[in-house]
């Protein structure tokens, strides 16, 4: 089965998603035929080959030596004197963040008719955008954590007792995210914030929570579940920890918890999902507060696609790549126009 | 100032999208040095001659003599042989319903770093579709009629009293859209919308409503409002009517209502737009009942822009074009991956 994976996008997350394409090469180049294709900061694609998918190649610029392609209908492709590239495999979006995560390469390949492994563009809106996660968590009947929302250019007080944290509205992998324990330290945390967006949520910060991640996947009418793992927690996962976390590979173990919580994450996992997450492998996770489960954060293109918590990580890509969702189209047979202008007798 | 006009898309709204096109030139063609870019339901675009902006140009297929044209950094533009054409002037995005208010025209510009005004991708999921404007009403704390949502895969009761109206949750201009006097009458309006979409919004109907509609943007950091208006009732605008909607350009007389009203409809409208539709000029469509205002719907491109809403509607779409936002876009320095290489030490 042909694959094509898109990594790169102009976002914050331009590097991980490097990093995270080097690590599903390694996952599925025994099982796909694969393609690389990425795109850089200047919204240009260029067709990757495989030996070539090495960090040094970005940071270079050797990659812009390789084929340059544009997007045709149902493909990647370009057009030279003498031959022609075609990239015609089933899209694998792995741009991390901006880009890849708040619609707009959904929407592109919607547009060309590319079919592609992903959130599409409403599912993406609603997870890139920590606001619209809460506003969907309130719509589903999902616990969230309670929030305050600050804009760049207004004042406003923090409406919660410390500590907090302060995180980016639009930005995902830790990056402007910081624990505050007193109000001396607010001030410098949402300037941190406010480098990289101007619009901020804040939250109570909750020691000590338990947390569990969870991915999944629609394909063939069910929903295919990942183990439940407990992450390794420090205060809160930095970037720099984040990054490495973009290269994981390796199997994790099972959290040690009991059915009845396992069910209840998966009820939320399903809860999340259904209409709106379809043709996506995403990872939702979650904290338990006093026996009760809250959504954290949908990442609707995990790092390196949680491929560590599979069992059979190429069989869960390979089952969403023959089960993709396709839009509705309108066939447009002029009708009105017809009708209208023999009304105006024109 | 230079203004592109883009319309017609791959969606029911593609005939409406050619009329709104053709009453925009006679208002406009005045005031800015017009271009004319036809999106054709095969996602193909075509530059069409000022002259040509007839219907009978799009229902012949006569169009497809015209020259095509590409996506480029910053501009529509077709490269041949001995001519090069560039199109390079703000887009007015004026395709109505699916590509145009769905967040996939919005990408794909924001995408390639051409301006425009319309919704951002965010602001078109939002108004799209009618669950998520609900859903943003409920997080801004405006008034909504309430709702049902029925999928076309399951069996589920509405549980409203008759009469009812039941829509596609994804399309304007009323297509599929029935009132529901009595249970026998149920099911074939069911059929109707999901004719046009797998998700249904059921809501009861409300005879007699009074209804007001309200257009604005913001520019140079204030929102400007056109007057309000009491749209001509039927029973429902159907879609015949309102194609007819989509071509009005004679100037509205402003509602008779008192200060207080206005007022309130303006804080609504200000609360629905802020931090969502900049770049936009959108509609709001509200219900007063019982003495409190309802959102109905929001039109992110609302039919011939509304025009007729606006004293000077050419000096509303020149503020507004110079009046844009722009995307944060994150600069790359490959920090990590040098650092990262360098623990590695490769």
């Amino acid at each position: 089965m042909k694959l094509t994976i898109l990594f790169g996008g102009a976002s914050f997350e331009h590097e991980i998603s490097i990093v995270s394409a080097i690590t599903i090469k390694e996952k599925l180049q025994k099982h796909f035929d694969l393609s690389f294709v990425f795109c850089d900061t200047d919204h240009s694609f260029y067709l990757i080959e495989a030996e070539k998918m090495q960090a040094k190649t970005f940071s270079s610029g050797e990659y812009k030596k390789l084929p340059q392609l544009g997007l045709g209908r149902g493909r990647f492709e370009c057009k030279r004197m003498f031959k022609k590239i075609e990239v015609d495999g089933v899209v694998l979006n792995l741009v991390h963040g901006a880009d890849g995560e708040d619609g707009t390469i959904a929407s592109l390949l919607d547009f060309f008719d590319i079919n592609y492994i992903g959130p599409r563009t409403d599912a993406s809106v609603f997870s890139y955008d920590k606001r619209y996660t809460k506003w969907l968590c309130e719509a589903k009947g999902i616990r969230y954590v309670k929030y305050d929302v600050l804009y760049a250019d207004e004042q406003k007080d923090v409406r919660f007792d410390f500590p907090l944290i302060v995180k980016p509205a639009r930005l995902g992998s830790s990056i402007g995210v910081s624990v505050v324990k007193e109000s001396e330290e607010l001030d410098y945390a949402l300037d941190v914030a406010f480098e990289f967006d101007d619009v901020v949520v804040v939250e109570p910060f909750i020691a000590g929570v338990k947390e569990y991640n969870l991915a999944g996947y629609l394909a063939d009418g069910e929903l295919h579940y990942s183990i439940v793992e407990e992450p390794q927690k420090q205060e809160f996962l930095d970037f720099e920890k984040k990054y490495m976390d973009f290269s994981r590979s390796e199997a994790v173990s099972k959290a040690a918890i009991d059915a009845a919580l396992t069910n209840e994450l998966k009820e939320n996992f399903k809860n999340i999902y259904l209409d709106m997450f379809e043709g996506a492998l995403i990872r939702c996770d979650f904290f338990v507060i006093d026996n009760e489960v809250y959504l954290n954060e949908i990442n609707p293109i995990p790092g390196s696609m949680a491929n560590y918590l599979f069992d059979d990580f190429p069989r869960a890509i390979e089952q969403l790549a023959s089960s993709l969702p396709h839009r509705k189209r309108a066939k447009i047979n002029y009708e009105y126009i017809h009708n209208i202008s023999a009304a105006k007798g024109k």
